[in-house]
C-alpha cells in the first residue's frame, strides 16, 4: 500500500483522510490545526511538522485546502510539497481552486518528475463524512488510475474528466450553474412572496416541469423556512464564482450572469454575512421591502 | 355540458379545443386564421365571427392568445368577448399574459356577473397535443371547480395557485427560474467548450449533483448537439421575461438576473433570431470566439 501524506484537516479533509486510515492506508498528516492533527494521530496517523516533512515520508501526497493560495503556499512555498518529494511521486490536489494556479503546480512537479491530478469535489460536509462525494478529476489517465483505489473510499461517483486542470474547470462550470440558479430561484420565489402567492405552492408545482432543480428543490425549501445556516457558505461560493470569473477572463469569455451573481455574493461578504448558506442571496431583497 | 366558447386556434389553442370536441363538448371557436376554423369545423365546431359571437352562444369562453394586447383586444375590445356575455358566465384565459392585465379584465367582467380564470400553462407544443400540460390557475374556488373537468381533458397537472392573477404569477415565476437557469448552463457549457473539456461529459457528471436541473438535461443536449430549432422560441421567452420585470416593477422589486437574460434575449431578437429556440442564448457567446 502507498504511503499517503495528507495536508488540510478541515471540515471536508479530516473525515477524507480518516477513510483513508479505516481502510489501512499508512498515513502522514500535516495542519497548522494542532487538534486536528492530533485526532487524526488518535486514529493511527503519523503527525508532520511541515509540508515538506509529509512528502519525504510518503509516496502519494493529498492536499485539501481552502483557496489557491493556500495550495501554491503549502506546495510551492517554504518548507512547501516540492522540497519534499522525489521522482514518480504523486501530487493530488482535492480543493477547488483556480485553474490557472492547477496547471502552474503541475509544470513545477513536472519538472521534478511527479505526477498531479487536480480532483476538486462537491457534496460538502455530509459528503465527505458519508464518503459519497463528486471527484472531477484533471490529469493524466496513468495518475488517474493510480489514485482510483484511493478515491473510491471517499467518493462515490469518480469521474475522469480530461487532462491537467479538467477537474478544476469543471468544478467551475458547476458553480457557476449552482449560483446562477440560485438566483433566478431566489427572483422567483421572491416575486412570488411578496404577489402572496405561497411560495410553498409554487415550489410544489414547478419541480415537476421545465423550471424543476435540485435548487429549486433544496433552495427553495430554505426559502420557505427562511433557514440561511450554512449548508454551502456564501464565503465559498464568492470564492468559486470568482475562480470561474478569472478563468472565463484568461480565454476572454464574457461570463454575464456568473459576474452579477459574484457581485451580489461580495455585497453579502460585506456586509458581513459571508458565513450563511449561499441561499442568503435571497437576503438581499429583504432590503427592498420582500 | 356547458357550451363552450374557443377563443385562438394557434399552435396551442387547436390541439387543445379538440380534445374538447372529442370528449363530447359542443364547441363555438374564433380565429383570425381562418383554415385554423375551417379544420375545427371539419371535427364539429361551430365558427363565430367575432368573439362576441363566441360568447354569445356559449356558457363558458375560453382564450389562447400570444399576448396581452391580444386577450384585452379580443375581451374588452370593440365586438370582443365583454359585448357578448350573460351574468353567470366564466371566462378562462389560458395566454400567459402580465398579471396586471389579468386582475384589469378580472374586474371589468366581475361588474357584468362574469367570473375570470387566469389559467396559463406550461408544456408547449407537445404537451398542448398529448393533454398533459401543466395548468396554474388563479381565480375563485367555485370558478375552479367549474372549469377542472375541462382542464382534465388538456393537462395533466392542474394547480389552483390562489386569486385572480395567481395563475400567471405562478407563470412568471416559471420563466424566470427557467430563462436565467439556461444563461448559468450556456455561460457553464461556454467554459467548458472553449477551455477543451468534452461539454457532454461535463453535463453527464454534473446531472447528478447539486447543479442537475432539467434545464441542465435538455438545454444541456442542445447545446451539445447544437440544435436551435424550436422547442420554445426567443420571442416567447423574451415576452413572458418582459412580463416577469413588469410584474417585479409594480412591486418594487429589482429583478437582476432576470432583466439581464431579458436584455439578452432583446439582443437575439434584434439579430432576427426570435424564431430559434430560448437555448439560442448560446449564440450570444459564438461572437465571443467560443
Amino acid at each position: 500500500m502507498e504511503r499517503v501524506g495528507f495536508i488540510g484537516l478541515g471540515i471536508m479533509g479530516k473525515p477524507m483522510a480518516g477513510h483513508l486510515i479505516r481502510a489501512g492506508y499508512p498515513l502522514v498528516v500535516h495542519d497548522l490545526n494542532r487538534q486536528a492533527v492530533a485526532e487524526l494521530a488518535g486514529l493511527g496517523a503519523q503527525a508532520a511538522s511541515s509540508p515538506r516533512e509529509a512528502a519525504e515520508k510518503s509516496d502519494l501526497v493529498i492536499t485539501m485546502l481552502p483557496d489557491s493560495p493556500d495550495v501554491e503556499q503549502v506546495v510551492l512555498g517554504r518548507d512547501g510539497v516540492i522540497e519534499g518529494v522525489r521522482s514518480g511521486m504523486l501530487l493530488v490536489d482535492m480543493s477547488t481552486i483556480a485553474p490557472a494556479t492547477t496547471r502552474r503546480i503541475y509544470e513545477r512537479l513536472q519538472a521534478k518528475g511527479v505526477e498531479a491530478l487536480d480532483a476538486p469535489v462537491s457534496g460538502g460536509e455530509i459528503g465527505a463524512q458519508e464518503a459519497i462525494l463528486s471527484i472531477m478529476v484533471g490529469g493524466t489517465g496513468a495518475a488517474f488510475e493510480r489514485a482510483l483505489p484511493l478515491f473510491k473510499l471517499m467518493g462515490k461517483s469518480v469521474v475522469h474528466m480530461g487532462g491537467p486542470g479538467a477537474g478544476q474547470l469543471t468544478k467551475a462550470c458547476n458553480q457557476i450553474m449552482v449560483g446562477v440558479n440560485i438566483q433566478g430561484v431566489v427572483e422567483a420565489m421572491a416575486l412570488a412572496r411578496k404577489s402572496g402567492v405561497d411560495p410553498a405552492k409554487v415550489r410544489q408545482v414547478l419541480l415537476g416541469g421545465f423550471a424543476g432543480s435540485r435548487i429549486l428543490d433544496l433552495i427553495g425549501q430554505r426559502l420557505i423556512d427562511r433557514n440561511f445556516q450554512p449548508g454551502f457558505k456564501v464565503k465559498l461560493q464568492s470564492k468559486d464564482m470568482n475562480i470561474a470569473l478569472q478563468t472565463g477572463r484568461e480565454l476572454a469569455l464574457p461570463l454575464l450572469a456568473t459576474a452579477q451573481v459574484a457581485e451580489l455574493l461580495k455585497a453579502l461578504l460585506a456586509r458581513g454575512q459571508g458565513e450563511l448558506d449561499h441561499s442568503a442571496l435571497a437576503l438581499l431583497f429583504e432590503e427592498a421591502g420582500v
